[in-house]
C-alpha cells in the first residue's frame, strides 16, 4: 500500500540534483486515492529490477497520464528516494533555446555521465517538449527524438546499471513515434475522478479547512470530476483570493465548471 | 465594479517599462460597458494570486479577444497599476527581423531577468506575431513556440513570484498548438456590440460632441454592431476629416457599414 | 472631384525620393473616368488624417486592384504631392537578390528612418513581390511578411506621424495572410471597362489622334472591355509600330481581342 | 513574309555575344512553313517598339512552344540581327551548379549591365531551367523566379531602352507561376505538323537528297506528324548512320514512328 | 541442425570488435526452437559464399524480424564466429548526435576500412535507426540512406571480399525505400510463438527453475504467444522482483497478458 | 548480329578509365539471347552518329531496364570498345557522401573535361542514385538533377563531339522528371525470360556443368522466368555453396522460386 511504498525508499539523493528534485515537489505527494498507491508500487518494483537484475542492466519506465496529473512530481519522488548514487533530472527548461544538435549533445552527455556511474537514475521529463512537438503540422525535432530513442536503449557498460524514468502527457503520440516499445514498462498516472479524492487532497494540503471541505463535498458529491492534481491546487488557490472566505468553495466549484473539469449539477 | 477595479490598483510601474506601457495606452481605458469591468476584475484577482499564494508562485493569464478589441491596452493597464517592482513588456516589434534563435534568446532573457526579481510581471503581447504565425500554409516558428511554452511553465526560484499576462487574437490557434493548458487562467476581451456602448466610448474620449453622439445613436440604435475599440477610434478619426462637421456622424456610419462592422438599416 | 483632388495637393517631395516617384509616373495620371477621381479623393482624406489626427498617429492605406491598373503610379502621385517632409518608396527592385533577413533589415530601416522624422510617407510597392509570393505551392517569405505585419502596426514615437501607402494586385492573398485588418483603409484601383474610357485615355496621352480615336470608338462601342491603363498604353504603342498609320486602330483592337481584354464583336 | 522579315534586320551583334549567338544557331533558320514566317514578323515588330517607343522603354517577349521546336535558335536569330549595341544571352548552362543567390546575382548583373547601355537585348533562355523547375513535387527556385519577375518588369533609366527575349517550353507552368502577365507579348513557336514541311526542312539542310525526300514524302504524305525541328534533325542524322543509303528514309520513318512523332500508316 | 551450425564456426574475432560483439550477446544464443536453427544455417551458407565465391566478392544479408526478436544478437554471433580477419559493428549508438554528413562519413569510413582488408564482415545494426526513420511524417535521413544504398552495392577491389550483415525491424519500410533489392539474401528472425519455446528459453537461461517452468507451462499451454526473446527476458526479470517466489510465474503471465504478448485464457 | 556487334569495336580505352570499366565487367558480356544482340547493335549505331555527324555533335543514349539486368556492364562494354580518346565513368560511388553542390561540381568537371577533348564518352551510371532518389516521400536532389539536365544538353565547342551513355532502372521516374526528352535515344536492356536463356548464361560462364544445366533445364522448361543476369549469377553462386554438388540445381530453382523470379511448377 501507499505508506509501505513510501517507507520502502531508503536514502535520498544529494547535492544539486536533490535541489532540482525538490523544485519539482513543491506540494509533495498526497495520497488522494488508490491510483496514486498503485503507480508508486509499480515504480518501486522497476527500481528494484534496475538495482538487482544482472540480465537487464538497463530498465526504463514511462510515466504517462493527462496534463497536470502529477507525472513529474511522481518521477522526482521516486528518483529522490531510490538511493542511487547518481541522479539527474533532464527537463525541457534545461535546454530552452538550444538548437537541435545542442539538445542532443546535452542529452547524450547526461546519459554518458550516468553510465559512467555504477548505479544511476535519469528523469527524462516531458518527452514531447524535449522533442519540440507541436500538433499543428505535426512538427517535432526528429534529431532529438532519434537521439533519445538510441540512448534509452543503449546498455550501460558491464557491471553498471541505469534506470530511466521518462514522463509524457501524450502516450498516443509516443505510440505513433514508435518509441513505446523502447521502454521496459509503462506506468499510468491518473487524474482525480471523484469528489472524495478532491476533498482528501484539499484537506491534506491544508487548502481548505474542514468546513470548506464539507461544503465542497456536499455540492459536488456524485458529480463527474476529471482534473489533475496540479490544476486542482492552482484552482483552489485562485478561489482562495475571493474577498470573503465563505465564497471560496463556491468559487472553486465555479472555476472547475468553467474549465469543464466538473460536471454541471443538473444535466 | 469598474471604479473599484481601477481604485484597487496601488502604485504604478516606473522607468523605461512605464514609458513602454504608456505607449500602449494612447487612448486610455474607457469603461464602455460591463465586459470591460468584468475583464478588469478577473485580472485583479489573478494579480492577487500571483502576489500572495505560496503554492502557486507562477500565475499566467491569457487575454484573448477579436482584433482591435483592446487586449494590449488592458494588459498594459494591469501591469502598470499592479505595483510589482519588475514589469516588462515583450512585444513583436522588439524582435522584428530577429532570426528564430535570437527571438528565443531575447524572450528567455526577459524571463530570466523576471524570475531574478522577487515579484515580476511580464506582458507577452500578441503571441501569434511572436511565433510568426501565418494562416497560409499554417506557418509559424516552432522554435519560438516551444521556448514560450517551456518558459511560461517554468516556476521561479523559491520565494520568487511571476505573473505572466499574454495577449492573442487567435484563441483557436492557441488551442490547436496545445498551449491553452499552460495558462493559469483565460480572460476574454470583447468587441463593442451595441450602439449605446459606441456612444459611451465616443463621448468619453471626446471624439464626438453631444449632438454628434445623439445623431449617431438615433441612426444606429437597435442595429447590430461588432467592432473593436481600437477600430472604432480609427474610423471616428477618419470620419472627422470630412469637410463639414455635420457630415461626420453619417461618415462614420458609412465607414462602419463598409467594414461590415454595422448592420445595414433595412435588412 | 478630380481637379479638386489634384489641386488639394500642396508642395511636392524633394531629392532622390522625388526622382524615384517620377520614375513611377512616366505617363502621368490621366483622368479616364470617375473611378480615378474617387480613388484620388479617398487617398487625400487618409492623408489628412495622417497629418492632423492626434489619436491615430499611424495611418495605413492599401491600394489594391488588377495588374496594370495603375496602383503604383497612384501611390507615387499621392506621395509626391502630400507635402510630407519625409517620403520613401520601398519597391521590390530595391531588394532583388537580397536574402530574407536582408530584406527585413532593409524594410525595417526604412520604417525606422520614417518614424524618426515627424511627418512621413512610405510607399510599400507590390507587397506580393516584397514577400516573394508564388502561387505554385503557395510559397512566400514568412520572414518578410511578419516583418511587414509588425512594422505597419508599430506606432511612431509621441508627436510623430506616419502614413503608409501599400499596393497589391492580390487582395484575396492578403486576406488569406490575415494582413488586411492591419490597414487603416483599403482603396480599390479599377481597370478601364468601357470604350469611352479607353478613348479618353488614348486621346489625353496623345497616343491616338482624333481620327484614330473615332475609328477605335466606332468599332468598340458597346463591347465589353477590361484592361489596366498600363497595359492599354503598351498595346497602343505596339499597334503604332504598324507599317501604315491607318492600320493602327485595327491593330490595337486585334491585340486587345487576342489578350481577351476586349469582347469579340459578335458573341 | 519570311524573306522580308530576314531582310529587315540591320547590323549583327559583335564580339563574344556574337559567338554565343552563333553557337545557338548551328543549323541556321530554315523557312519550313508559314508558322516560321509569322513568328519572325511578330518578333520584328516588338523589336521596333523596343527601339522607338518613348512610352514603353521596356519591351519583353516570351517565345514559347514545344520542346525542340526551335525557340532558342529563333531568339538568337532576332538578337543577332536587331542591331542593338548590347546583346547578351543568359542560358542555364551559364549558371550550372550555382546556388540560388549566385544565380540571382548573375542574372541581376546581366540586367544591370544591359540597362547601363542605351539600347540592349537580353536573351533569357529556357526559363524553366533557369528556375530549376522539376515537375516531380513541383520543385523550383522561388528565389530565382522572384528575381526574374522583378527584373523583367524593372524599367531602364530615362532615355535607355531594353528588349527582353525569353524562351520556354512550359507556357502552362509560367501561367501557374503568374509570370505571363509580366511580358509585353507572347509569341508561339510551332512544331512541324505536315509531311511537306519536313521534306522542305530536310532538303534545305541537305540532310536528304531529292530521291530520299521523294521517298520520305511518298511514305508519309497525309499522315499526322508532330515534331520539333531540332528533333527532326537529330533523327535524320541517326537514320543516316544506316549501313546502306537506301535504308535511310525508311529508318527515319521508323524512328519517328517509335517516338510517336509520326502517325502509323494504317490506323 | 543447431549444434552443427554452431560447430561449423571456426576462429572468433578479436580485439575491440570482439568486445563490441560480446556486448550484443549478453544473454547468449539460446536454441528455443527450429526457427533459430534455420536462421543460423542460412547465415552460415551466405558466409561461405562470401568467403569462397569468385564471381560474387560482395555478399550482403538482411536479418529482419519483429522488435526484440534477437536480430542483433544473431548478427553478432555470426560475425564473431565467422573467422574473418576484419569484423566491424556499425550501430546507431556509434553515431548518436552526428549530423547527416558526419553519419555518412562514419559509415563510409567503415566500408573503406573493410574493403582494404581481404576478407571482412560489417554488421550494420538497426538500419531504420541509422537512417533516423520516424513513422510520424515519414521522416528519415535520405543522405544516410543513399550512402548506405551505394556502399552495400559497391564491390571490393579485385581479390578482396566483403560480407555485410544488416538488421532491421521494418522490412516493409525497406521495401518502400527500394533497398531490399540491394541485398544478396534476406533472412527472417522469428518471435517465440508457443508456450514450449518460452519454457525452453526460460529454463536454458536459468530464469525459472523447474517448478516455475512447470507452473508457467501449465497455465499457458495452448494459448497464443507472440514475443521476442529480448522482451521475454526483460519481463521474466521484472517478474522475479516479486516479493514472494511463488508469485513469479503468475506475475510473468500477467505482464505478458498486459503487453498483449499472451492470449487471455478464456477468449 | 552479336559477334558482328562485338567485332565492330575498334581500340579499347586506356589507363585508369580502363580499370574502372574493367571493374564493371567482372563477369563479361554473355550473349544469352537476341535482346542482348539488339541492344548492342543500337548502341553501336549511336556511337557512330556521335563520331561522324556534323549536325549533331552531342549524342546521348539512355540504357534503361530492370534492376540487375546488366545495364552498367553494357554501357561499360560500349565505352571500352568505342575507341574514343576520352572515356570517363561517373558512378554514384564516386560521390558518396558529397553534399549536393559538391556532387554537381564533380559532375560538371567531368563534362567540362570531356568537351575539352575532341571525341569523348561519358558513362553516367545509375541516374536515380546520382540524384539521391528515394520513393518514400519522392525525395531527390533537384540540384543534381538540374545540373545533369543542363549538362547532357550542353553542346561541345565547335569541332568537338560528345557521347553520353546513361543508365537507369527507373524509366518511369525519368519520365516524371521530364528528362527523357533530353536524350537522343533510349535503349532497353532486358531481363532473361526463358529457361533456355538461363541455361545458356549458366553454361557460358561455367557456373553449371553440362549435367547441372540439363537438370536445371528439365525442371524449369516452359515455366515463366523473370530475372536479371546479375541476380542469376548471384543466386547460382549461392546455390553452389550447397554441401553436395547434386543439390545445386534444385537449390538454385528454390532460390529463384523464393525470389518470385521463377513461376512455381503447378500453378
Ligand atoms: N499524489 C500526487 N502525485 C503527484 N503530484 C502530487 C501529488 N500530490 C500532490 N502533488 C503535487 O501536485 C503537483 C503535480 O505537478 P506536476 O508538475 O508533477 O504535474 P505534471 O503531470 O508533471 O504536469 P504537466 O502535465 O504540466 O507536466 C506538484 O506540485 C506535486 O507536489
Ligand atoms: N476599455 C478599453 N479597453 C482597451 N482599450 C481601450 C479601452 N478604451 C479605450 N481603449 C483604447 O483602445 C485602444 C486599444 O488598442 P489595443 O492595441 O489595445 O487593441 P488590441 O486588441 O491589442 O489590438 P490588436 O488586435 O491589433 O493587437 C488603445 O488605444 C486604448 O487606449
Ligand atoms: N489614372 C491613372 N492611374 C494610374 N496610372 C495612370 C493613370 N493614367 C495614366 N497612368 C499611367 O499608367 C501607368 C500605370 O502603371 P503602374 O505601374 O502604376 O501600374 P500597376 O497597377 O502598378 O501595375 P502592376 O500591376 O504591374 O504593378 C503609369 O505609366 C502611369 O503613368
Ligand atoms: N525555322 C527554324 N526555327 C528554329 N530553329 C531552326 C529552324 N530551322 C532550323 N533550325 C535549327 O533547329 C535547331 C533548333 O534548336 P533549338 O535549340 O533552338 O530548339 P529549342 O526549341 O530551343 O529546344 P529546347 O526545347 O530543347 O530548348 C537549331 O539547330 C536551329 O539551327
Ligand atoms: N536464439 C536467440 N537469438 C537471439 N538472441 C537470443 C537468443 N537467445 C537468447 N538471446 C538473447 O536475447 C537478446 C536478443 O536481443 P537483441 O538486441 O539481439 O534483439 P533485437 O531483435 O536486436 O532487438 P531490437 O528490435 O530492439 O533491435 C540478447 O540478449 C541475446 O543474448
Ligand atoms: N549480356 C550481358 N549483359 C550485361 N551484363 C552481363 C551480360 N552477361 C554477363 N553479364 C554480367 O552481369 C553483370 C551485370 O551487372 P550490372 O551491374 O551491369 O547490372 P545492372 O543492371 O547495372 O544492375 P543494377 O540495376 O544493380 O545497376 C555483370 O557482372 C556482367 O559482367
Ligand atoms: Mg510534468
Ligand atoms: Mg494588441
Ligand atoms: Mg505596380
Ligand atoms: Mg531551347
Ligand atoms: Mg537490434
Ligand atoms: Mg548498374
Amino acid at each position: 500500500d501507499f505508506d509501505n511504498a513510501l517507507s520502502n525508499d531508503c536514502k535520498p539523493a544529494f547535492g544539486r540534483a536533490a535541489d532540482a528534485l525538490e523544485g519539482l515537489l513543491t506540494n509533495g505527494i498526497v495520497n488522494w486515492g488508490s491510483p496514486v498507491a498503485r503507480a508508486l508500487e509499480d515504480c518501486q518494483m522497476l527500481m528494484r529490477q534496475a538495482k538487482f537484475s544482472d540480465r537487464t542492466p538497463l530498465v526504463s519506465a514511462l510515466l504517462e497520464g493527462p496534463p497536470s496529473s502529477g507525472k513529474t512530481a511522481l518521477a522526482a519522488h521516486i528518483a529522490k528516494n531510490a538511493g542511487f548514487p547518481f541522479v539527474k533530472v533532464l527537463a525541457p527548461s534545461d535546454v530552452v533555446g538550444y538548437n537541435e544538435p545542442a539538445k542532443v549533445h546535452h542529452i547524450k552527455r547526461v546519459f554518458d555521465d550516468a553510465i559512467r556511474s555504477p548505479l544511476s537514475i535519469i528523469v527524462l521529463d516531458d518527452i514531447e517538449r524535449l522533442i519540440d512537438y507541436s500538433p499543428l503540422g505535426q512538427r517535432y525535432s526528429n534529431t532529438v527524438l532519434q537521439g533519445v530513442m538510441v540512448l534509452i536503449k543503449r546498455p550501460p557498460p558491464p557491471g553498471h546499471r541505469l534506470f530511466v524514468l521518462a514522463t509524457s502527457s501524450r502516450r498516443e503520440l509516443l505510440h505513433e513515434l514508435d518509441i513505446l516499445n523502447s521502454f521496459t514498462a509503462i506506468i499510468h498516472v491518473s487524474n482525480l475522478s471523484r469528489s472524495e479524492q478532491a476533498v482528501k487532497a484539499l484537506k491534506e494540503m491544508n487548502l481548505f479547512d474542514d468546513k470548506q471541505c464539507q461544503e465542497f463535498h456536499q455540492k459536488t458529491a456524485g458529480r463527474k470530476l476529471w482534473i489533475g492534481i496540479k490544476k486542482l491546487i492552482a484552482s483552489a488557490e485562485m478561489a482562495r483570493q475571493a474577498e470573503n472566505d465563505y465564497e471560496i468553495p463556491t468559487k472553486l466549484i465555479g472555476l472547475l465548471e468553467d474549465d469543464q473539469a466538473l460536471q454541471l449539477p443538473n444535466c
